[in-house]
């Protein structure tokens, strides 16, 4: 197959960039020119195909004709053209489900995406011929079909109007290592209009990941409008346009659905909550005390009154009504940056733990456990920030999912617990990091976790470091965060990508692949980014990008 | 006047945030409310008043309609609509010179703005009455009308319709304490568009920077077209597309003209011209010499051969060449990080420097006076970094203006040798810290500058620190810098943006103010500027942005 290349096309000694991203599991190249016929088309051999599966071909479709994504070497595959006169054309891509599947698949790609984590099945097979017989992909679920649609959209260069692999036959087998591999927005700090949320998916989409874990409301603002609740986002929105109106979530969950993509919506309680005193003071502990250093980690202070009967009806009521909005089989309840001294200068929860001969531990481990009977009664798993099972050990369900935030170092101890868990660590994945202090009059502060995290630096994370065998197989996954003290739509696209495109390579394909031999794919990645509308960002100069090593630091 | 005003308007016992930036040099406002009447119109009385000073009137009175800045307080202003309905209204602006000045002015706001630094004159009168009679802007020149107009456009937030002050009346003396306000863009690392800059342009004009210092070219790529040197930029460009024409030269130094900006453009010499290989390989020491770091700073290696008659020929006609592309009265020849291993190790330096019998110091020397030379027989002041000075005592004429940027602690060294002087630090004004190591294959690498410069470290700085009062005298001004390694047009806008507006007012209204003071005002300019099309980023929650002081370090 090889020999056979070298003969018809001299440049394929050349090392070509592969713009695949995140890596297939299986993966094999030849080293023939293939172009894409004038008359190219996605034939779809689903019976009774969802419509978001005919959606999705017929985006790639388009993504295909339009990226023009030109290869990143010098001269921008302008060498190839020569070889390419004379090579063979493909036609087709057949896309069709494994024989035994078809009575097996749900409804669309989005119910497919938002199954139990352990039900999912994201695999899919590919193959190009390099003689321009049909390709075709196949896959047990329209969600893997939707999974090997994209992998076939990476496989195109773009140079002087011919569409064109350097590297037929291809022959992928892919399916993820783990079953979350997700992105976390705020949008609470700082507004997001559904738009942008939108693009997010998109991107998302086009690096596999898999769920968008929405941290929608915090102490700043409470952009939710939650049926029964009105009232909480009409005094806690920062205005009445920045809402999300059920009808928003609905746009924004389907959105995400058809493109592979579940979400995962997060009510941060009891902390985290301090908005919530503009329309109900009686249920909020120090709303905006002052000096909020003492009571919260940033500004404004404020927690629900977790010994409160009251406040926790109306938390497991408001966390109801949340989950009727959301079909996801998850939903977390936050916990993290729980104040204790915000609760012992607070009366009325002194009083409530006096009446109920409760710790504040003991009053803590009874709210979450209400909440997560609420949680549970909609069929959902709660999940939760690392906190409840670390610093307060509270009472939960052994199939809780904990999210690993304070440092990497903290997942053994999750781990130790038993429960499966999310790699979200702030030591790799924040993505807020590095730029510099928000807290005003602050000159010379600097991030809380400072430095930046590099792509390089997330790359790098090796998602069973310090587990033993066992523990490894309760990593659910891991996801990016991104903050937003300090991003509003201006800079989401800047901070997230090409970046976190890093951590969707290392949950799907897995750790301990070399950071040099990454990054011209991932070049290629921000470069078709930017074709696509997303503004990703240059990760160096173009001149580096055009010559892949030859800015390595030992280069 | 203030017991008036709060006789009609009890919502201005409330402190008001004025949206100005810089501040100006004396402000005097009452707390009276005045709206704009919706026949505002501005009437230039200047004879033969130059076409882009009536552009500008055009785009004031354009920006005034459209901004539609709420006030950043806890409803928005709404508050101030009861007031708003019995109040005076606003019907005109006058713009007028003084009346000494008007056989003075010269052609157009452009050559005003790029005349030399000590010839210049910002300065203007602006008054606005309460009373509604015609608000009256004066000044010496073109330019300082041009600057009032900025000015005046700040005085007015929109509320459900209204545009108005809260402040009136309104009396501001300004001049800028410095001549010299700049920013610095790196278009060679990666590649801006002609758009990219004018916008850039745009919103330097709207805090008063009135130098844009354009880091064109470098050892990356060389996207500057010089007639009778096309070669260069042909081999040396990213692309053909990404090329600076004679043509795009010219409409962005008419844009910036137009908006009061000089544009002080580098050819950065000896060092940095590895790219000037690929068109001619002859005059470059170690082009691409590996490894990279022992022959210069960040790949590629690359040094024009300073001690060949040949090579300093054609550095000196390219920069008449450049020279003549660009009206400005300065030009900087660059002159940063030459590395001496590089010279050292090649042959053809060696026997150069053998021949002539001339240390590489005095190669320097010498290849420095020729350049400079060059320049100032284009009529121009050449411009260098800092390492001319203080690392090899380049001999230079005194009117040489000198970049510090290593640190911030060599002003002094700098001000010593009684050299003019441009603050360009790293430490304080370096916009690409902090966002991590772009060079490849380095896990842990970190930003070399790190951390990240926030506005608060920036609007800290004293420009005459450890100087003496005569030294104090050599300061001409400052500026932020952008090195875009690892920006493009795709985060161009947030990264510089509400942040270099802390230069601005440093270097016009002086130090030492407090950050916790200017912080709503610099929120003003971030929403301001998004309402224009720069996309500004959030500096912290909208939480904090509607509560001024609030979300202080001690708050």
């Amino acid at each position: 197959m090889v020999s056979f290349a070298l003969l018809l096309c001299p440049f394929a000694v050349l090392s070509p960039v592969s713009a695949l991203w995140p890596l297939p599991k299986s993966l094999q190249t030849g080293s023939g020119a293939l172009r894409l016929a004038s008359n190219f088309a996605i034939h779809v051999s689903v019976p009774n195909a969802p419509s978001d599966l005919l959606a999705a071909v017929q985006r790639t479709t388009s993504f295909i004709k339009n990226d023009k994504l030109e290869r990143l070497v010098i001269g921008r595959g302008a060498a190839d053209a020569s070889a390419l006169a004379h090579t063979k054309t493909l036609s087709a891509l057949t896309v069709q489900l494994h024989s035994a599947s078809q009575a097996k698949i749900l409804s669309s790609i989005a119910e497919e995406a938002r199954a139990p984590l352990s039900e999912r099945d994201e695999s899919y097979i590919l193959t190009v011929p390099a003689d321009g017989s049909a390709a075709v992909l196949s896959a047990n679920s329209t969600l893997g079909l939707f999974r090997g649609l994209t992998t076939f959209n990476q496989l195109w260069y773009w140079s002087n109007g011919e569409i064109y692999t350097i590297e037929a036959p291809i022959s992928i087998q892919d399916s993820p290592l783990y079953p979350y591999r997700g992105f976390m927005l705020d949008t609470a700090r700082n507004f997001f209009p559904v738009a942008d949320i939108q693009r997010t998916l998109d991107a998302m989409s086009w690096v596999k990941l898999n769920t968008l874990h929405w941290h929608v409301s915090d102490s700043q603002s409470f952009p939710l409008q939650v049926p029964g609740f009105t009232e909480v986002s009409e005094k806690g929105a920062y205005s009445s346009s920045s809402i999300y109106t059920p009808s928003d979530v609905n746009t924004i969950v389907q959105y995400a659905g058809q493109r592979g993509i579940d979400v995962l919506v997060e009510i941060d309680t009891p902390g985290h909550t301090a908005i919530i005193s503009e329309s109900h003071p009686e249920f909020v502990a120090c709303a905006q005390a002052r000096p909020w250093s003492s009571f919260a980690n940033e500004p404004p202070a404020g927690q629900l009154r977790l010994a409160s009967p009251d406040a926790t009806k109306f938390t497991t009521d408001l966390l109801t009504a949340v989950a009727k909005m959301f079909p996801s089989s998850m939903l977390s309840t936050g916990g993290d940056e729980v104040n204790t001294n915000c609760y012992n200068q607070d009366p009325e929860t002194q009083q409530a733990l006096n009446a109920s001969g409760k710790t504040l531990t003991e009053a803590l481990d009874s709210f979450v456990q209400a909440t997560h009977t609420a949680v549970k009664a909609q069929g959902k798993t709660p999940v939760v920030w690392e906190e409840m099972v670390l610093d307060y050990n509270v009472t939960l369900a052994n199939d809780t999912i904990v999210m690993v935030w304070i440092s990497s170092a903290n997942a053994a101890a999750v781990a130790a617990k038993g429960f499966k868990f999310v790699h979200s660590a702030s030591d790799y994945f924040y993505m807020d990091c590095g730029a510099g202090e928000w807290i005003g009059s602050d000159i010379d502060g600097n991030s809380w976790c400072d430095p930046f995290k590099t792509w390089q630096k997330s790359y790098s994370f090796d998602p069973t470091a310090n587990l033993t065998e066992e523990e490894a197989t309760l990593v659910l996954g891991g996801q990016h965060l991104l903050w937003t003290e300090q991003s509003g739509p201006s800079n989401l696209d800047s901070i997230v990508w090409p970046r976190a495109a890093s951590g969707a390579e290392v949950f799907w394909s897995g750790s301990g692949m070399k950071v040099s031999a990454a990054l011209p794919r991932l070049h290629d990645v921000a470069y078709r980014f930017i074709q696509r509308g997303v503004k990703a960002i240059p990760l160096q100069p173009e001149w580096c990008a055009l010559r892949p090593g030859v800015c390595d630091l030992t280069a």
